[in-house]
């Protein structure tokens, strides 16, 4: 669902294990995704082959959500359909020493899509409003000014050709607890355990009201949050793959014309052979 | 094939269309392809998590060959077996102004891949005793001197955790023909080709000579070069991923153990609730 921007958005009112389009069950979802697959290949395809002529368009997917809410899993497994030479991306974590001397956008504009590449990001800028307001790392007001300086800046992106796709994955309370325990019950899985989770989650209602703002005020028309109901892994690696989708069917990019005489290239490497070397 | 480092290596007598072990026709070779992908996701991942606890491990697979030899095919179908956020791939095109301005292995340190990680180098800094080598790019004396800064370049990577696995594609001249040519036959691979591609060709023996000797020079115990046929796509896809999962398998990497304490964890989580959440 898009998210109207300015609209008081309750996350309480949304079920994170509906399947409000689409597929509805679990089979049918996973063969819509895999034959989107070759799709979306294909179009990274042209958008990446358009760059080559000058087309300055590009895709920055940003994910955000509670943990084990499945951002990397939509890395792994919507990412995965594209071809990974054209994919830029970065998961950001607790800011640096470095990263900290700057401004938090400063971080953000290093790690951007290329002219024809799609970007992803695994967590954002918005980790400045979210886990900055719920822990209170900086003053309140410089916080509530962080809103329009995002505004600003994805505007920015926007005029400058990326297509921003913001994507909150929406998981419930109690969702969040089986996945975590899963985690406890694989020793394969310990390594994705932190118990800083177990505190975080503690703070579960201010998160969320962290997210309610973020969407309400972020929500632009150059730059649009998506809420994408993410209980369930296999719609929403759907969901995510049918946004994109939409997005670079929209874009609808073009493998570029010769820009030079292919009759003439065809003569000429017909004619080229490894003992008198054509030369040009 | 490991190509044994001063062993004055005649490129000619290598058959660019063979298949010297494992499977021997393409139905087989793309099924046996399809099942290691599997593996070799799961140890990538294992990698990964080895570095969340302090492994420093990483591998580098670096790509070089004539120019339609499968470097990008061989991103695109074998490295798109890996999770994407643990690959960092860098393509390597003519040096920029800014990295003229310095010493060819700058890039290239900038490029590396972050422990944990796969890294790949479409291209590298090969490019600079071949193409440099061929078009006299620089003095020859500086290029004769450039092999010994590489080896101890990549010696001192193999001394920091990184694996470092050189893969020539070695094509044939009359392969190069068929699929230059079918760039031409379809325009939407026009995008691929350069009238460039027409120019280096003339200059094959060249070339291969270039490849000859960083291969006799620059083959080394700590970041040997494997020659790999590639003429037959699937032969080469077949033999990159075995040869990636022989260097996996060897690094051996294991999910950490837990540094909490499994069982409180599980017991705090299971206690927590929305209405009373259980802070520390």
């Amino acid at each position: 669902m898009r998210v109207p921007g300015g609209a008081k958005i309750d996350l309480s009112s949304y079920e994170a294990g509906a399947t409000p389009t689409g597929p509805q069950d679990k089979a049918a979802g996973l063969a819509a995704t895999a034959r989107m697959g070759e799709h979306l290949a294909d179009l990274q395809e042209r958008l990446w082959a358009a760059s080559t002529a000058g087309d300055r368009r590009r895709v920055l997917l940003v994910l955000q959500g509670m943990d084990t809410s499945g951002k990397g899993g939509t890395v792994k497994h919507v990412i995965g359909h594209f071809n990974p030479s054209g994919c830029r991306i970065r998961a950001f974590k607790t800011p640096t020493a470095e990263e900290r001397k700057h401004s938090f956008l400063w971080r953000i504009r290093r790690a951007l899509p290329e002219v024809g590449e799609i970007g992803i990001f695994d967590r954002s800028h918005y980790e400045d409003v979210l886990i900055a307001r719920v822990r209170e790392l900086a003053p309140h007001k410089e916080i509530n000014h962080r809103y329009s300086e995002i505004n600003r800046f994805e505007k920015s992106l926007a005029d400058d050709g990326v297509t921003v796709v913001k994507v909150f994955l929406h998981i419930s309370y109690e969702q969040q607890r089986r996945r975590l325990l899963e985690r406890l019950d694989n020793p394969d899985k310990y390594w994705k355990f932190n118990v800083g989770d177990i505190e975080e989650r503690a703070l579960w209602p201010a998160y969320q009201r962290a997210y309610e703002i973020a969407l309400d005020r972020c929500s632009t028309p150059e730059a649009p949050w998506y809420l994408i109901p993410a209980d369930r892994k296999w719609y929403r690696n759907w969901a995510i793959s049918k946004l994109l989708l939409e997005h670079l069917e929209a874009l609808d990019p073009q493998y570029p014309k010769a820009d030079f005489d292919v009759e003439e290239s065809r003569k000429r490497l017909l004619a080229q052979t490894l003992t008198s070397p054509a030369r040009l």
